[in-house]
């Protein structure tokens, strides 16, 4: 095998740039044991090059415009830690993949957009395109679902994809504290953006299962197919009535292929509270995968900070300083099919249904009407007390129902004279 | 990249080679893709010709002496399911090994005792030794190691890896039944083995641990340096007994480095019920791994049966299949140090103690003496009514001990005239 150094560029030397930059120079010699060569950083890039930052770089040289790298052929590989799904992070990918060189990246919005283009450009070009630290970087799931399952035809992607959702979720359970208090705790402890809007409206989810999709069942990651539901309207009450019902609420990224036909969801679900998936708690991610002969998994880990995600890029630097390159998406580009994608409205599901209503006597009788009319078979209520002429609460769980019946229930339930507010609806799903 | 076709042998038809057979008959097209080139049976071998299988071989050629494949130029590699540690299982991986054929096996037992010699010969020769399928076959563990966690010097390896103990354990705590009738109801279910020593006894899971250890911290494995301890003298009334405490009984396989010295065990221990781990139910594995970049994480998956078995076996060829072959322990087997082993009985946990006593006036303070010399001190005591005269059970639990402290101080409780039986001890892992 090749024993001269692989070379790198990294370009962005932020959180995880700098958690790169951390694991070579502290396990240089391991890691050249481990892949049978050195891997050396040949140059170093960012947007201020007076940042203090807690690594040494004296010894690397620096470029002030990252693009240069990719004309450089003392640069085996591209680390792109730049970010955004386009600008210079998507030039640098795009140019260094045309010449031919390999690229590592942790940057699921531009793959959830280009994923399927620069795909098929490493696939003409003789370089390929790494990611692990995009999805879940304490979870080698990228690894797990282009190689370790191979052997299997994917049925089922159910995974925490988004580590503040998820430890916003926990905080409320925790505490009893209601979302918007906890998420500025968050925010003040640095778990939460300033602008929260990309983790708690589920898109940095949603970019993510594009891309275990995309792994999971051959076809181009198609951003626009995911149906997406955030956490901002989970209520501490739902979580307690959860609860009472043997439930936790998590965030739930939900890839399926059902007939031929693929669904794509990430929204607030209900999951048994006994299982190994509700004990995912605070900042961790989960991925359950079902296959037709492995059938199911679960692996657990640190979604996101400096050492988990550093720790997946080097691990995509040591494959292909092994040699292991494989096509992007687990199959040639040009094999990726455009899925056929289906309607979320057919979707089968067991619900939990909140409906606050003034407690006057025969609402229960039209609500029941309603659920009877859309084909909907209640398997529990939860009502505690009475209050006549007072809003309270009636908690429901249902068994299978397609979610368009359950859709236009609740529109008709919201329309009735005694409901308070819109009715709160979440999948239940038995992971 | 070369597209002609990898040709395996395959000696050993039993449930797993059976499976491997089916998995490539009916995915031949999606691994083709997924792997560029096909993956194609030049011939099987078994002990017995005309045993019923459930899968067609009439396509492929029939050999009657494993052996036969080591010279077989038509064969690129060896698929070895014959098992037992040595014997033909082990004449023919070497064989192959010695001729710079690459193997895929599932046999731990023989890697934990020859591993280091096998890995020798292959990077002698040019060949590898996969073994996926060896450890947790629903669980790509060994990948993980061997790649997904490569940036990581791993200092904690802990695991379910033995199915048939898990699912005992399951089953004595949901129905409150004694270890002997559950053990009979899983040998008639086929859970457990008519001979069911290796499982309950912790030896398959010591010989997994083994494997686990080596690809962990990159020495030789070391069977010998298991300390193991079974699950046969886990009572049902310790296990209700831990419940109360908030705890669940696993049967653990733990590597841990400390200082530079590995301490290698499998034993009965106590986990947090309200972990990932404790949820981990029935036939299934888990393994936690700590690194000092990705922080912990946790896989969950089955342990054994075809499907699972097989499809790890099927990922191995895929690999190898691919041209990704890499040493058999994560660096050459030149490299693998003798681990410097940590005296098991310096090690620190804190520890649950089960002391069934007549009730007199004065024992508590003769045991509370005892722990006392022997710098043990306890957290919390579960000591339920008095019965003056009769058996009673006084449960404790313990800071941080020392293991030959405890060891000493049992060893003196139980010579204590009011004692009834040895105490029952197991550590407390907070995982």
């Amino acid at each position: 095998m090749d024993a001269s150094p692989l070379r790198i560029g990294i370009a962005g030397l932020g959180t995880v740039g700098g958690g790169v930059v951390k694991i070579l120079q502290k396990h240089h010699n391991l890691l050249a044991r481990r892949v049978g060569r050195p891997i050396e950083v040949a140059c170093v890039c960012a947007r201020d090059r007076n940042r203090h930052r807690e690594v040494v770089l004296s010894a690397y040289e620096w470029r002030d415009d990252p693009l240069s790298m990719v004309q450089d052929e003392s640069i085996d590989t591209v680390v792109e830690l730049i970010g955004g799904e386009s600008g210079i992070a998507l030039d640098l990918v795009k140019g260094a993949l045309e010449v031919g060189k390999s690229v590592v990246t942790a940057n699921k919005a531009m793959l959830a957009i280009h994923g399927d283009m620069l795909a098929d450009i490493a696939d003409r070009r003789g370089g390929t395109l790494m990611y692990e630290a995009s999805v879940a970087g304490g979870i080698p799931i990228i690894k797990t679902f282009r190689e370790g399952l191979a052997a299997n035809e994917i049925q089922n992607v159910c995974g925490i994809l988004n580590g503040t959702s998820n430890y916003i979720l926990t905080e409320m359970r925790n505490t009893g504290r209601d979302f918007e208090e906890v998420l500025k705790d968050a925010q003040t402890l640095g778990y939460a953006e300033a602008d929260p809007a990309f983790d708690i409206d589920g898109i940095d989810a949603a970019h993510k299962l594009c891309l275990l999709s995309a792994l999971a069942f051959g076809h181009k990651p198609d951003f626009e197919r995911v149906t997406i539901t955030g956490i901002t309207n989970v209520t501490a009450h739902d979580i307690t009535l959860a609860e009472e019902l043997g439930y936790r609420i998590k965030l739930l990224a939900i890839a399926r292929k059902i007939n031929g036909h693929v669904a794509q969801f990430v929204g607030p679900c209900l999951v048994p509270a006994t299982s190994a998936m509700a004990a995912v708690d605070g900042v961790f991610n989960a991925v359950l995968a079902e296959g037709d002969f492995v059938s199911t998994g679960l692996a657990i880990g640190l979604g996101a900070g400096e050492g988990p995600t550093a720790s997946a890029v080097v691990s995509d630097l040591v494959d292909l300083a092994r040699g292991c390159q494989l096509p992007v998406f687990g199959i040639p580009a040009k094999d990726l099919t455009r899925a056929q994608w289906l309607d979320s409205g057919a979707l089968e599901s067991h619900y939990y249904m909140h409906v606050v209503v003034l407690d006057h006597p025969g609402v229960l009788a039209d609500i029941s009407a309603i659920l009877r009319d859309h084909h909907i078979s209640v398997e529990a209520v939860l009502q505690r007390g009475r209050d006549p002429g007072n809003p309270v609460s009636i908690v429901m769980t249902t068994h299978s129902a397609v979610q368009r019946e359950v859709q236009q229930a609740c529109d008709k339930i919201a329309a009735l004279g005694a409901t308070v507010r819109r009715p709160c609806v979440m999948r239940i799903e038995n992971v």
